[in-house]
């Protein structure tokens, strides 16, 4: 399924109107619809309404938000309320709350609230789905199921303590290989039977939240969790396709969010749709990552936008407003990175509770003569103006960055060498560098065959700690039939469990790279040293300086200090088969990345682009057509040297080549016919 | 009653002879003699001693303090003891200790440590009060019930929760009610059973200690617990009166301190009494502030300073010492703001436990040759020879400040606009502009009459973001009778049960304001931006900036800076009926509120002095003579242009108009006759 | 029993094959062996493999290990394994693992997580241990016995209370003694029966980890705790003796490691031990005073060097790598400063789990061709031909610094004056001004008799704030009879219970100072003020100013700055019968505290050399000949000016006097024959 059997380009958002009285609901209708708002995302919060009771459901509520909605002309994306359980469910099956890190059973409050293998929560839980799925699924305009909201989160609780020794016999067999797997004979952790095996939290092996006396514990703790969530999206599916069987089914990931590995998740949703809130100062370059992660985790389709907010957060430290513009050019943003729909939390802004300060199309004002209400109507018109030939479009990339959530959780729990040293904030620095010549880049698993990851050019994997089955021989075979590969420190050290390769980091990277490191040392934040490229170009580098030997190497750069490891090699090229393999042996300054990008696109001619930082041109493309977007992300007037003659699909010109002036905010869509 | 009734400056503090064995007692009298103190407050902590067991009560000891105290002429403020539990109970009732916000019980520890709704402790606190004053309510000298000590604290235990149930039901009836006023709807948190709810710590709807998923339920928390432990003091009050007709009875309060609503308290207080501990780096305003809150919850009676070190503190981070005439200089401030007793903790410092550091008026040195018992004693003689004339002097101000609990607990509560914003900063940023021109300013809470604010020429309500029943038009009907009114940005926003009021900002203030107020943006910390006065004068702001439309008012101020509001509307006057009301729409810095309040000084005319930061002048009047406090606050010497002939009671000298030299930390107190 | 008895150097470490393949334990001995490794620590984690239950111990593993490792001619330490529990112990007597300071008792987890309280692990504990040494207590190469491993930490579960209450009755015999000793009738905790005293925890008395209503009960809790834990180690011991009557007995100490008073471990052990981990910015001078009190702990009895990493530690913030010759230089510092073996953890570094990334002898490369493994190996060479003579030597001092637990944990849980003062911060001030100068210290206990500290010129004891019976009669003692004592602010205030001595500061040592403190004032972080030596040398001084009388002493310093209190004495000089008592009432700037050393140095005579920061001279001695460590600790060259000929043991040469070159981590070790 994909998002071009939406037809359109849904723009519309959350909607609640079972917190309103019912005469606001037809304002909304009228201002909605003045905004050229198409759809609606509901029954995201309503399971204590429509489910009173162990044993009554009620939709009648529901059914008239329906109906109302469908002789409005809007399409629906269709919830399933489990994102917060019911009070009266907690109070009568104690077992449906969590057990959390600190050992405390809860009582009811919040959201994402769930025991995901509490077995009463599974049975209300999809039993609701379907119930819904019933009542629901038949409808033309419920075109997207959204299941739950925002998964996340921990359990700690003996339900939990039970379904995971039964999820390790499930991976292990026998209690041998879990101790093998987890090397507990260090401190004398041997266990005899599966009941020793507790969860990782304060109450047991864990250091802290981000620390673990036994990572392998902690690791698989982690992806138990992630599995055990899943689970609860796929017990609601399941129930969902008995009733109804060709509507997507999806549920609104983080981006980057730590918890849940979405490669396995994307796995088992019909669409990805995802949930976009910088902060005022989050970089343009993350924000696209995310965009492009969200892509990647489906292997390149369209997605939703699930979320955005049209001006203002309210859980953020500092909640700034979005400028005149800047949602308009968020969304292209969005757009231009993959999403096929534009939506918002939400439509009409709450009275109370936690999130009454979040922003809305329809604000507190409860007026339409508002900047927020009418750069949202005039998005919308705008998009109505678009039509459909973006739908579907795909990202031309010829670089890929690998994304792993066993690295994310593994090298966050490795104690040692640095405390600095962050999964996302490492992958990012790598993004960065591309993105700020405008060159495309798609986020991938680590997964991915020799013969899939041959469409690109150049792999990227920075601190690829964890390296599970097949993935060195992928990468090597990929290399040795003329792919180039880029990893750095901190790579090629541990296997699936977080058992050291012994004999030489980079482990099974070793061959591939030519090189051999012997030491890494960490720097404390106060220090930094300096490398040197082709004993010219001298750039900062921090944190983390390996000391390496070549073994069929050549040095790129070497360290021009680092007292006794100066002169030896920082970063390395390996020829190896028909192909080359990149190490980079420290933490490299923006500049030093900038030089070492700008020596890669010397050499494999990528397209690009030399903008100011606020600019960035992304494409996608259709058969007959590329749609280029250029982006103005800042508030200040930018100027672009353009090449490629289109027509601008927003403001309906045609554009020639030549310096494009660029207002704060400005987007262009320009489409070039092939 | 009132503080007149003393018929003498009390001067004196709390006294535990019980920790100590007795011959100290007849060199304490001594010394306390020979310092001219002339009161002691006792039986403070001693429950255990004087109740050791469920069924005995021995005030054998008690009998012996008191028949000292009264052959050495001491008044006597007399205690219940009841600010701490002793062991036994905790040990053989467990329910009389608290649950945390933790969701921990606790065994035993510490003082304010007893769960208000355990009806055993309720049971054992009132029969001990009775107690008490059955034995000692009859003696002369027992000037004063003080319940407990510096009531505060909260518990979520079980026995909370079912008075908590009861205590909703009593304020709302209905379960309907409770969803309605929580907004329970939103995140499906309806509630079918009153069993259903419960409090919100960290096993509940909290979000850490500041936070709360339903601020309703929070914040009426809040008021329970308020209310919970008010009962704790009316349970002893009551019980006391049943033996005891006349003493007055107070409870020490602590200014701005968060957990009860003063403003209710004090309703059932005879006198208002306070533990007055600002720290080294405490501003001389937010002290004179403290001082006048307290003035203020009662309505303008002077208080009881019923704590203050005579100089060193223990549990601050810094403890410095008061320098020399400081603590003199400081009990002049307080007297200045309304205080009619001059009390310390304590009389002798404790030898062991936590506040053995905490200094006295006997130290640790035991003797009169101390810098501190000098000071002591010289200022005991000092009020002695100052007679009675002050006793019940009242402070004429034509400024009021709103100060209020509910606003207090629920601004803080809010999830956005920015983490920055504390409630009594705000309200000290508005004090402190009046503190430097030495304009007299009263605290006063929300809830007063259009009839009871006319007094007022000026009254100020910083972010007064809740708005009670009632209040809007009280303000209302007192700005169209002449009245003024100012307020700032997050004013207006929700009702009583944090409820946003629907259809624009700021709510039930916008005709009165004659302004509307669509965003408000907030600012990270490192960005300010400027705002120009009458086109001439400019300041910085920060933090939060309203974007706001002039509804009838005029713009006083425009923000000439701030992107895309630049040149709209900071700081409005509103004419409406025979008064004016102002709005604040950002955060001024300390220069811009100088000139503001510089404005209204020059519109009123009220009486204010220009002095250096560290010198206030404060009056109190009596019927006949105004009394001028004019305080160096500082440690460097200062001058004052004086314009008023008069008779400084202190030094006994005639004071002429002209330039008054202050050393550091003297003090004049000038009676002008009338 | 003495380090000499061991006939050699150890040089080897923790060794862990246990955790390996057997194919890896072949490779390991020749790889050790060609380091001339000559030394296993095993068996020190291995408890859940050799007693996999209840009832069976299975020492096959351990005979295999021992008997290759006695094939190839190494000496072992053998541990007993008690230093983490076995899961199955955990989960079927959960009264094994600890209740933590917030109150829960945990599952399983970690290391160090026995309650030393718990009948059942106190009994598999020693009857562990006693199995060991009958099955290996005869081997001669069995050369020491390692119980446990770092001990520490607290529980405060039921049995702990059980266990307290107990101990509390053997200390106070009455609960009257007890109410006494913490001053109960502070805040009214008087106990009437011993059920009533609860463990300082969050659910008790306790304020935080650092602070506590009764620091009295919290102080007596750190001492059963250290007592009980003690116990733990006596138990083994014991056990051990049962079977093996000769072997030196030890368990590896920490330094200043707050949990445990060491002074009363040392006197149960054979032969002290200690693990030496400093981080990249320790200073020098820290590590120095660590292995010093490391001897002192023993009365200047040489020591064990059980652990330090080769070069990369992992569970610091930032783990840099020791530079090429720093390993080197900091072996040759532990000896010179009492160590008589150098041992590393650990011999192979392991594969997963929390320690992987913590250095080894053999790393993760697993070969000899490392930095790492020829710098060990070269220094297993040199060790090898230094042969025995140094074995035993002294360390002959004429200053010592009191070090005390009881001030330690007293000090510490004091509230007030500032929360700036710790404890062993103020010792090393004063540590390393005489490091500085390369003064030999001895870190002493505060109990030894005036006969005792009559060997030294000068006894330095600061903040000695706890003075326990007999401290003061004996330091007086030792001063009228020619003695020389300092001591500073915040010194002679509390008995053993915390009780402060009333009369005067500081208190019983008034007399001896000739000094009376009435006052201390605290500076905050941003205030400091000016100190002057005899009107001429100016210091800063900061964070705490006593304000004091001379009563006999004379002024060797007075406050130039200071407001009220400039001019007044801050550092003072007591002739007192044939000696002289010193305070110094500030914290003096490092170049204030060098400043009054070079007065001593030059009253006293002591030897002492001027080098740069980085180079120290340590001295050894036996009967007919001193050694001389001369060591560059840093990473730049330095010279040092030497005045006494000798021969160079490491480089075999003979060494003149004069100008010495010392290469960056360069070790001297001269002997000069007496």
């Amino acid at each position: 399924m994909t998002t071009k059997q939406f037809k359109r380009i849904l723009f519309g958002g959350d909607y609640n109107p079972e917190q309103w009285p019912k005469e606001v609901w037809y304002k909304d209708m009228q201002l909605l619809t003045k905004a050229d708002i198409n759809e609606a995302t509901i029954n995201v919060f309503s399971w204590a309404q429509i489910q009173p009771s162990e044993e009554r459901y009620d939709f009648s509520t529901l059914d008239e938000i329906i109906n109302l909605l469908t002789e409005n002309h809007f399409q629906i994306v269709l919830a399933t309320s489990t994102g917060a359980l019911p009070a009266w469910m907690a109070n009568r099956y104690p077992d449906v709350t969590r057990t959390d890190f600190e050992g405390r059973h809860h009582r009811f409050g919040g959201r994402h609230n769930a025991c995901p293998n509490s077995p009463i929560f599974r049975y209300f839980g999809q039993k609701l789905a379907g119930e819904l799925a019933k009542h629901y699924g038949h409808l033309d305009n419920v075109v997207c199921w959204h299941i739950s909201n925002e998964y996340g989160g921990q359990c700690y609780c003996d339900n939990c303590v039970a379904a995971f020794r039964v999820w390790l016999k499930k991976h292990y067999q026998t209690l041998d290989a879990v101790n093998q797997a987890w090397n507990t004979h260090f401190w004398g952790h041997t266990f005899y039977e599966w009941e020793e095996i507790f969860p990782p939290n304060d109450l047991g092996d864990a250091i802290g939240e981000d620390n673990s006396t036994i990572a392998g514990l902690s690791i698989d703790y982690r992806r138990f969790m992630s599995d055990s969530i899943l689970q609860n999206f796929t017990d609601e599916r399941d129930a969902i396709r008995q009733f109804d069987a060709d509507t997507p089914i999806t549920t609104n990931l983080m981006g980057t969010f730590k918890d849940l590995d979405y490669f396995k998740w994307a796995k088992e949703m019909d669409l990805v749709s995802w949930d976009n809130y910088p902060s005022y100062n989050t970089p343009y370059s993350f924000t696209a990552m995310s965009h492009d992660l969200m892509r990647g985790v489906k292997g390149g389709a369209p997605f939703m936008l699930m979320e955005q907010t049209p001006s203002q957060q309210n859980w953020q430290p500092y909640n700034s407003l979005k400028r005149p513009g800047q949602m308009r050019s968020m969304s292209y943003q969005a757009m231009a990175h993959g999403a096929d729909t534009i939506q918002f939390f939400q439509l009409r802004q709450s009275r109370g509770a936690t999130e009454k300060f979040h922003g809305a199309v329809i604000s507190h004002a409860d007026t339409d003569n508002t900047r927020v209400f009418r750069e949202t109507a005039a998005l919308g018109h705008e998009l109505n103006g678009l039509g459909t030939e973006i739908l579907g479009a795909r990202t031309p990339a010829k670089v890929a960055i690998m994304f792993d959530w066993d690295n994310y959780w593994a090298l966050e729990y490795a104690s040692g060498p640095t405390v600095q040293l962050k999964y996302v904030d490492q992958i990012h620095q790598y993004y960065a560098a591309f993105y700020r010549q405008n060159v495309a880049v798609d986020l991938i698993p680590t997964d991915l065959s020799a013969k899939e990851l041959a469409k690109y050019d150049l792999v990227v994997a920075p601190v690829l700690y964890m390296i599970k089955d097949g993935v060195a021989a992928n990468l090597t075979s990929y290399v040795k039939n003329g792919g180039h590969f880029l990893t750095t420190f901190m790579s090629g050290l541990v296997d699936r469990n977080d058992n050291v390769f012994i004999g030489g980091y980079p482990g099974p990277l070793r061959e591939l790279l030519g090189v051999w490191v012997e030491e890494f040392d960490a720097l404390p934040p106060e220090k930094h040293y300096q490398v040197t490229f082709n004993d010219q170009a001298d750039f900062t580098c921090d944190m983390l300086c390996d000391i390496m030997h070549l073994e069929g190497a050549k040095a790129l750069a070497k360290y021009s200090q680092g007292e006794f490891y100066q002169n030896t090699p920082a970063v390395t090229e390996n020829d190896f088969g028909q192909g080359q393999a990149f190490y980079v042996g420290t933490q490299l300054a923006a500049k030093g990345l900038d030089y070492l990008v700008g020596q890669l696109i010397d050499q494999f001619g990528w397209e690009h682009y030399a903008t100011s930082e606020a600019v960035e041109i992304t494409r996608r493309d259709q058969a007959d057509a590329s749609y280029y977007f250029i982006i103005n992300n800042g508030g200040n007037t930018e100027q672009v040297n353009w090449t490629k003659a289109g027509q601008d699909l927003l403001s309906k010109q045609a554009v020639a080549t030549g310096t494009l002036a660029l207002d704060p905010y400005a987007v262009k869509l320009i489409k070039v016919t092939k």
